[in-house]
């Protein structure tokens, strides 16, 4: 099996079989496949597509690259979530220790941020102490102990992805529905898990910007699961403006909070319910859907899911009264507001420069060797569909250094869109339930 | 300017300027793009195609990553030929010394053999003696002595092409019209050449099986090297079956000495001194065509052109008397003759296997690290349309090794096609002229 032969046979539209994938992805790991050659057959992959099969194996051959955690020794159904993203996304905080004070075990392995999408692991790394490079050994434990634990990939995961990911990120082989799916799905998998709830966003603030793509990513990936066994449903969100009021580091570990102290923002505790809820549903724990709500409600209300979130902090090393006291949280020294230019409605928001701003305020990395400001972040005041006031505040950025202060206002104050009508309509929050 | 940008924007069909493409290439020549950005990219462009904007600004590119030669200095036109390869074809051989004879001067750059196809370099090193290695200085030297001289590409001369060259044969990037005429032309740019003559082959032999697209990337060749100010012409020119009678290095040789006696297969004569006319007309040594055409035969009939072939095999370190001796070049011990299984016509040959056969016996790589057998070959007693009987001799292989004999006996059993009725048509020696 020659490697030229498989790029030619991609490049020319064919078919490739499930042990000539299996052959190329592990002489890849191993390093007897060069990058060019894998980078020319990536390429090949973006522009020829890949078909469900292939894109089944692909993933499986990915898996296999390293090591396939087994937690069946524990008691229980093992149930994760993944995102694919966006502005303000935080639901991973608050469902994985909701669902894991239900009684499921939440085996969680999560990303940094990427673009102008923050990643769980930033997040959780401005609590103070929080430790998100656990042994596989370590991780374990917590599990058994507390019902979740959160950490990044480690070298044992899925190291066919590790590689291809980096390679991908510089040869503009990032956007294809195979590609992405196979890298989201061999890393979850490899958890163990018995079931995944998927949370595709779409729309201005998402990778996936138009709602078709979005759908047929939810699609791939919902499939591709269920071909390994697992049970798969993705919940196709509205990432059109960002979720709840709040983006930035140690600003989404506080409405995280605020979320499982049962207040917090409407549409972020009812999208939390909701995933929270399938993965009960998945997990065998309920048998509706509407019971799954329920118990997720009551576990905030009962400040069980509260509990659960201040005992993983502390088994993972971090200072568990920040859950009590969310002021011993890093605080920006500086706030600078963004009101509106006239009297209106919020009638659409430029999401990804939103996000891009809170970067650009040091609240993400441009650059892999950036480091992170926890602080820094923005508050959003208006929704679509708010009624605003000329001189209103529409978002407050919070910062600690000048240097990019301006780029990050010009950033936010063009990602609003402010007209004289109120809006037909507004984005719903759910927009589809996709493999149910 | 990023690098993967310029990946990100061929991938999604769109143009790169001059600027941008001069920058890639400078910079993967200098080492600064590594193989697996250039690999993309060049994947990208597979796929995705150049303009012939983006076709010429890459030429002028790899052409400008080396030394292009100056031979102003020289007195008379400088003008070449080149041909994108078949089996049996050897024209460069026969008309270098032609148009050498008649005034002009000959700087040519040739290749090895590639694939099913020989090379110029590989029949002339079967002359004991004959150095194709060349430094610039002697390639200067030997040019202003005999007014033509035949040598192998140097690191001087396009950098570039050779490094992207090897990266394409290992990325399954090699069939692009666009690849392909920078790949020529910026070497034969480098000559310093004012004109050039292209043999674009089509047909079961050629690497362009179907005639359209040859007659694409002849187009595409004649205007590259007119928009960089060269008087270009591009024969289309038949390869339905071997050009000549005879392939294999030393075999080739023999025939092509024959033509410049003033005997060899008529087919083979004919290219060679339509090939040398249109020389003569670019380089304004005739004023038509027909001129050009009976000065080509007065050189042949004169001996002049057989004179100067023996002229440069002297000065390039050659057995000068393997002219008047062809029996001094390598002999293959023993032969086999391939006969007609059935009365009837050659109704059809597949020639590439003819050229595999060659390579199989020895007298082509299959790996760059092959040697190469020079007197092994193949010579050809039947051409498409000719009668034979069963039993009749087709091909006669010339080989010295029985290892792989039988593999090489069935490609040219499977080759030809034996029909009961002579065939409504013949395929012509020379399809359309292009850009005349």
């Amino acid at each position: 099996m020659r490697v030229v032969d498989l790029i030619r046979r991609k490049r020319d539209s064919g078919e490739l079989t499930r042990e000539e994938i299996e052959h190329l992805i592990a002489a890849y790991t191993r390093g007897d496949v060069p990058d060019y050659q894998m980078s020319a057959w990536l390429m090949a992959v973006v522009l020829r597509g890949m078909t469900r099969q292939e894109t089944a194996a692909l993933t499986e051959a990915m898996l296999h690259s390293g090591s396939v955690l087994d937690f069946s020794g524990l008691l229980g159904k093992k149930v994760d979530k993944h995102s694919t993203g966006g502005v303000g996304d935080k639901p991973s905080l608050i469902i994985a220790p909701i669902v894991a004070a239900g009684g499921l075990k939440v085996p969680m392995i999560s990303g940094r941020g990427l673009g102008h999408s923050g990643g769980t692991l930033d997040k959780l790394e401005s609590i103070p102490g929080f430790n998100v490079n656990l042994s596989l050994a370590d991780f374990r434990r917590v599990l058994g102990t507390c019902g979740c634990a959160l950490i990044g990939q480690t070298a044992e995961i899925a190291p066919a992805d590790k590689k291809i990911y980096a390679l991908r990120d510089v040869t503009g082989t990032v956007e294809s529905p195979a590609l992405i799916c196979a890298s989201i799905m061999s890393k979850k998998l490899a958890e163990g898990i018995d079931a995944l709830v998927l949370d595709v966003k779409t729309g201005s603030g998402a990778f996936m910007k138009k709602i078709e793509d979005a759908a047929n990513l939810a699609e791939l990936l919902v499939e591709t699961g269920k071909r390994m066994g697992k049970k798969v449903v993705a919940l196709l969100t509205d990432m059109n403006q960002p979720l709840g009021r709040k983006a930035g580091n140690a600003m989404e570990v506080v409405e995280s909070i605020e979320v499982l102290s049962g207040a917090g923002p409407a549409d972020l505790r009812e999208l939390c319910l909701e995933l929270a809820a399938w993965m009960f549903l998945l997990g065998e724990r309920v048998k509706t859907l509407d019971e799954g709500r329920k118990l997720s409600a009551d576990l905030i209300a009962s400040g069980h899911a509260r509990e659960k979130f201040r005992e993983i902090v502390g088994l993972q090393g971090g200072d568990m009264h920040v859950v009590d006291d969310p002021h011993r949280l890093a605080q920006a020294r500086r706030t600078l507001d963004v009101t509106s230019p006239a009297d209106g409605y919020i009638s659409e928001t430029q999401c990804e420069r939103l996000g891009v701003a809170c970067v650009v305020l040091g609240g993400g990395r441009e650059k892999k060797e950036d480091t992170i400001d926890p602080a820094v972040g923005l508050t959003f005041h208006k929704r679509i569909g708010d009624s605003v006031k000329r001189g209103e505040p529409l978002c407050t950025l919070h910062y600690n250094a000048d240097a990019r202060l301006d780029e990050a206002r010009r950033l936010v104050e063009s990602a609003y869109r402010i007209e004289a009508e109120k809006p037909g309509s507004i984005p719903a929050l759910i927009h589809r339930v996709i493999g149910a």
